[in-house]
């Protein structure tokens, strides 16, 4: 594979138009920490497998649609040239596409919020980038976050957008317990499946099969991360007692297994006081997990990735020497 | 006019007094980012007839006894000379004053907030500036927001300080889609204007155009920014389909207005690229208003200039260099 | 008493097991910024006591649970040594233990995650010690209140957990003026007393006597700021006309204690300026405390020490120069 991607890089080097593909590729890549083409074109194909299963090809469109005008707009704006190649600028630009079209019905309007939101959340990157290397640190999925938050909020204050699948706004109240069921192992399984793709907004188990597919291909470290995050998460909030239904559909453990590849395999060095560090960063983004669903119930709109930006930023700002 | 500026600064200098009316006027002109004190002499002309003409002479009232004591405080706690008499000190203070009485009923008490509130502006004021010179971008108008944020809030909990017209505390719902009227062009031009005004808390025609005349005074580039700031703002909340009532009363134009004037005349040099960049960024601050407009509604406060204050600090974090 | 902790280090020294004694001694002194064994052991005394007579010993319990796993976790996580023995890891944990087991019912799971936050808390304090560092300005207990509030949102989402004592989520509504009583001379002294006992979460006179005997016994000042503080915390809030119950009970003047504290006898040096620029800041603080009551009470959650983090971050981050 390494010939393979070595071949890409020498086309991609004489040609802008590949060049570009090849940004995009690295963006939708990204947003599993993948600096590697392949991982972002599975990635992308895992989406679009997921959109088109679930009856939502926009949701795959949109992602597309912002990931291009994201990175557009990095050009634009002559962003640092080494971070664009790697698709720093992509990832969160794609992740806006496919939220937007998630929660919103399609409408012309929705197609230039999109466009929109894709671009700004460039200018998001760059600030929060910013920000946060005073500490170190790097603005993870962030910029991502604001934008797309305050685009959904803002969507209950705009005729021209319309509602189609957030949640609605409510004051907080505890769940009721018999909504936490026992956990079958079929449950199980689908629980683990499903918080990877949901990744990517999708609960659809082969989507998630193709992209720890793509997670393997650049990084095995990352792969196994992923699965051992998401089996952690699940077992967690089953053992706390959360509503069986979220956890089978994935929606408390994506973002653990976020913290689980950044803490365990990208952002430090591997090694079995890492693999306990990120073990506890996986265990309270579970935690963190319900208490956003709870803090976010008033205002009608979704975590996103919320949860694992806070505990990742928690446990990286410590900036541990682990030897 | 330059003779004229001259000549007062000659009295400034000789005469404790007169500076000390200069860097109360300077201060009101830093709300639209004047150094300039016949621009803040203007700004309160305007807003001293805003409030008569509204019934509401106490909102004029609060504003001067929150900057006198913001300036005070100023003095006391031996702020740098020279930002002080740019009237930095000023404008939070200002802000807060104009704030509290618009949204809570006259009393012994508010007084005493409103002055105590001109004073504690300057703390955060010191607070958020050393915060954000870390990235080196100005404080803005965060610490009024912040300050009149809690003092409102805080009315609710206090029998002493009683609201008289804050928003009421709610879920967030979608707007009606009927609320989002066609737009005539009488509405328009009332919605420009007012979009100027309420950047002080007023909507009143007159008191914009002499908020524009004190702008064009120290700055045309500024002037022309905020009328272009506030027709983008109303156009952009109506394509959107925003209620007509918040568009035309100027509520969801004065942060875009903001942003307009602070990323296109005053923190990047005038310039086509400047010129799109401003646009993307007060588009987005019209977005943003109606998103903090839902965020803020179980809260029952206002925005006030939290939108601009958002953007303009994502817009100018990265700090491009626009060439 | 010096002689008394010269041989106390001498012996402390000599063991591994006094030292670590010592370290959560002076973590439980740290709550209330005294990096002495003895007014550490005070305090613990105290809790003790108010936990016992409250008829909640689960209380008292989950605080020293909570600070030991804290200590180990922070020798686990090799943190800077002095500021480990001065006790600066320990106070978010004991926070974080007495504050679960006061809203949330007693269960193995809860017991697990009063360990589980003490660890958590370290980490969260190594994080934002860290982004603190940058202004100079020490992360106070945001720790605890972040890691609580995230526990207690969170217990809304878990069946494992289940609440006890947790405020009722609602919209914001103003206060019944009637619940603004009269207050009496016995009101004020208890308002007093509570005020400082509930900077430990508990309402209790006895506890506050002698955790202002642990303040003197290490420094005259901060007990006289205590002292001082709640009373203007119990004379503002009732000037501004809080609800009588609140005030009696403690529940405004607990954050104003600390703010007082930090403001006039630790992070300043004394003197007649230092002390009108705290008395600011302890006015303020109980005007915050209302608005973050407020502000909180659609998530069902209680501000626990926010009020004082926010306003002695906003009178520390100038970095003001009294002399």
């Amino acid at each position: 594979m390494k010939g393979l991607l070595d071949r890409w890089e020498t086309l991609c080097a004489s040609s802008a138009i590949l060049r570009f593909v090849d940004v995009n590729l690295r963006g939708a890549g990204q947003v599993m920490f993948q600096d590697n083409p392949l991982s972002g074109l599975l990635f992308i194909i895992a989406i679009g497998w997921g959109s088109y299963a679930g009856g939502v090809p926009q949701v795959a469109i949109g992602g597309l649609v912002a990931l291009v005008s994201g990175t557009l707009a990095a050009y634009w704006l002559r962003v640092d040239r080494d971070a664009l190649r790697a698709g720093l600028y992509g990832f969160n630009a794609y992740l806006v596409g496919l939220a937007l079209p998630t929660f919103l019905a399609p409408s012309p309007l929705l197609w230039a919020c999109v466009a929109f939101g894709g671009a700004v959340s460039v200018v998001a990157t760059l600030a929060i980038t910013n920000q946060f290397k005073t500490w170190g640190v790097s603005a993870l999925t962030a910029p991502f976050v604001l934008v797309a938050w305050l685009m959904l909020l803002g969507s209950y204050a705009f005729a021209g957008l319309e509602v189609s699948a957030l949640p609605i706004s409510s004051l907080v109240t505890a769940i009721d317990p018999s909504a936490a069921n026992p956990l079958r192992f079929g449950d199980f399984l689908q629980g683990v499946l499903q918080s990877i793709s949901q990744v990517f907004l999708k609960g659809n188990g082969f989507a998630a099969v193709l992209l720890i597919l793509g997670l393997a291909l650049n990084s095995v470290a990352a792969a196994v991360f992923a699965v051992l995050g998401a089996a952690v998460a699940v077992v967690t909030a089953h053992v706390l007692g959360a509503e069986s239904e979220l956890i089978t559909g994935g929606l408390l453990g994506f973002s653990p297994v976020l913290t689980a590849i950044a803490l365990g395999s990208v952002f430090y060095k591997p090694g079995p006081r890492v693999v306990i560090y990120a073990l506890v960063g996986t265990v309270f983004t579970v935690i963190v997990q319900g208490a956003m669903n709870m803090a976010l119930t008033p205002f009608g709109v979704p975590t996103l990735t919320g949860p694992f930006i806070l505990v990742t930023w928690l446990f990286l700002l410590p900036r541990l020497q682990f030897k």
